[in-house]
């Protein structure tokens, strides 16, 4: 057989949007180009919006700082974080796209044990595109992977696995550690390269971290909310934790999956655990009543959308997280506000559809743009 | 510095039996030597009882027979299985030490990707001897383990971690496919190492092989019984598991941890898939009532040791199992005859010495031995 002339077409291309919050120019694309130049990107400026950013040549993107954060959702822009790489999140509102990857501009593409250079992006498909199984633990890791399947005992009827939500990378070099952990081993270093990919199980959870992650954002975009964090927030650095958990506990109960561990990115520096022990001390205590907060909780049967849930997890959030600070509260609204902002920019395709002959066509986002 | 003259003594040498089930003479522990020689063994020769077992020289074992099961358990033997190596339970009744590694006569030592041997029972004893982190899912695996910790978001509260009693280890070549996947698949082969220890998460069941497992007696030994398969029996193949769902909920019960991933083993031979088929296929339908069962049971607040436990497992079992079939009525049973012999083989420390002085010594279980 003859092989086809022209290369395939990089997967998902026009289903998928990358999703970068930056301070500075984004030279850290030059290695990334060979992966990541055929897809759409969607930059995030947080800071000062008068700054210019600089993109190298020959990337598709659009751009949004404060101001165009602040244009496109009016008072409701008060839900997206400023100074804090939670304004990512503003990202997946704006997106039109089934996919989203996100990835901090501080990771690099990393190597496997081969010396083989990992395209994170193209694993991410991978992972999304295949199933998870989240009711049972398969000892060989991920089943649909090829040379691996599900190992004997496990049940016939849960071998079709459940849709796959979350794609979670993982990190080579700089390792995702906490203020405290970075001051007690700063010259700890990831060396491991651990060749698997796995669901986590339904009922636990895990600290999601946002430099490598990718989603499906039909299946759980709304519950991608990276809250309150940085300028005039109490603390900071917990952020995709947060995002993580609440997906999470949504995930369980739209029996939806979530996966960990391959693809790598290299990550080049540790940030100034100093810096980051500010940031984080408060949520060092809080997590210790959020986290049975979100284990013992049960979403009521009547939540089918991603939005229900999440607006119900909000008065859970209001009610019962309350009374640990009243950063709470202002955090429960947020939430909403944010499904708010979700829904305007997000229509249902048959309301959208309804809508238009009768009304004025809505200004759409306009960022700078390539 | 001097080095030291002496080689340090292999860990726990005099805390550890090594539990085989067999039919055959032992020539696969002649690669084990290096590592295994230094222990105990406890044989538990299955079929027939004139048959004799050759076990190379220099390896420190006793050997138990059918007769000798008969002997030693009177008519509780009954809860042993015979013609099935559900029998290596025996072994772990007969034992008198903390921990137990249990590995089929198939297994050889097998590499790791830099073409070193791998001492399973030493990363085994690793596993055990480091705690399990059960209610919290670590991203970076084993958190314990030399260039790892918790990661960010991970709660203090639970970093301690708790006691583990169960870990096991994975399998290069073979893998342990149930028949209809080996029928499927008669060509695949476990050739993926993945460098990773990790704690299944609580809650969550896991398909436990009993080719290559440890376990710290101590925590666990009353629930690692495998059941009545084999002759005489309407299933074979699912002793491993049912003690795995046993385990496992018990751990979970009594906040204990179970590891899986590294050490590996090379599993040299497929068995017969058609014989496979036969002795599984009433467990492949059982076993979609079997996993729910499990999955949603509740041990009662009572129940604070694995006896107990164990027990009341067994009620539940005759009580919801019992209309999938009559054979659960008899497991039920079985399952508190084999608590009784332990408690009779095993007598707590307070009560064996306050009884000594008053009755006659009990017969020692007496094996054929080196």
């Amino acid at each position: 057989m003859a092989h086809p002339i022209t290369p395939l077409s990089p997967p998902l291309k026009d289903e998928l949007d990358i999703v970068i919050p930056t301070i500075r120019n984004l030279d850290f694309l030059e290695m990334w180009r060979p992966f990541l130049q055929p897809y759409h990107l969607i930059i995030v400026q947080d800071g000062d919006p008068t700054k210019v950013i600089n993109v190298p040549d020959g990337f598709d993107y659009e751009l949004y700082n404060r101001n165009d954060v602040n244009r496109v959702l009016g008072p409701k822009a008060s839900c997206i974080s400023f100074k804090d790489s939670a304004c990512r999140c503003f990202g997946f509102l704006v997106s039109k796209k089934k996919y989203i990857f996100t990835i901090d501009d501080d990771c690099f593409v990393a190597k496997d044990p081969s010396g083989k250079e990992i395209n994170a992006l193209a694993q991410h498909i991978q992972n999304l595109l295949t199933p998870s199984t989240p009711l049972f633990f398969n000892t060989l890791y991920d089943p649909y992977r090829e040379g691996a399947d599900f190992v004997r005992g496990y049940p016939f009827s849960l071998r079709e696995g459940v849709s796959t939500a979350i794609s979670h990378g993982l990190w080579l070099n700089i390792p995702d550690y906490d203020a405290p952990t970075q001051l007690v081993k700063p010259r700890e270093r990831n060396t491991r390269y651990v060749d698997a990919v796995m669901t986590i199980p339904k009922g636990t959870l895990f600290p999601m971290c946002g430099m490598n992650l990718a989603f499906n954002r039909e299946l759980i975009g709304p519950a991608m909310y990276f809250g309150l964090m940085g300028d005039g927030q109490p603390i900071g650095r917990y952020d995709d934790m947060w995002a993580g958990w609440c997906a999470k506990v949504i995930c369980d109960h739209l029996n939806l999956g979530v996966k960990t561990g391959l693809p790598y990115i290299w990550h080049s520096k540790a940030s100034n655990p100093f810096v980051n022990l500010k940031k984080e001390y408060k949520g060092i205590y809080w997590q210790e009543e959020i986290i049975p907060f979100f284990q013992s909780i049960v979403l009521s049967k009547e939540c089918t959308t991603v939005q229900e849930c999440y607006v119900e997890l909000s008065k859970n959030v209001k009610e019962k997280l309350g009374s640990v600070d009243p950063y709470f509260q202002k955090l429960g609204d947020a939430m909403v506000t944010w499904i708010e902002a979700w829904e305007e920019l997000n229509p249902p395709k048959e309301a959208a559809a309804a809508a238009e002959p009768k009304s004025v066509k809505k200004e759409e986002p306009s960022p700078k743009s390539k």
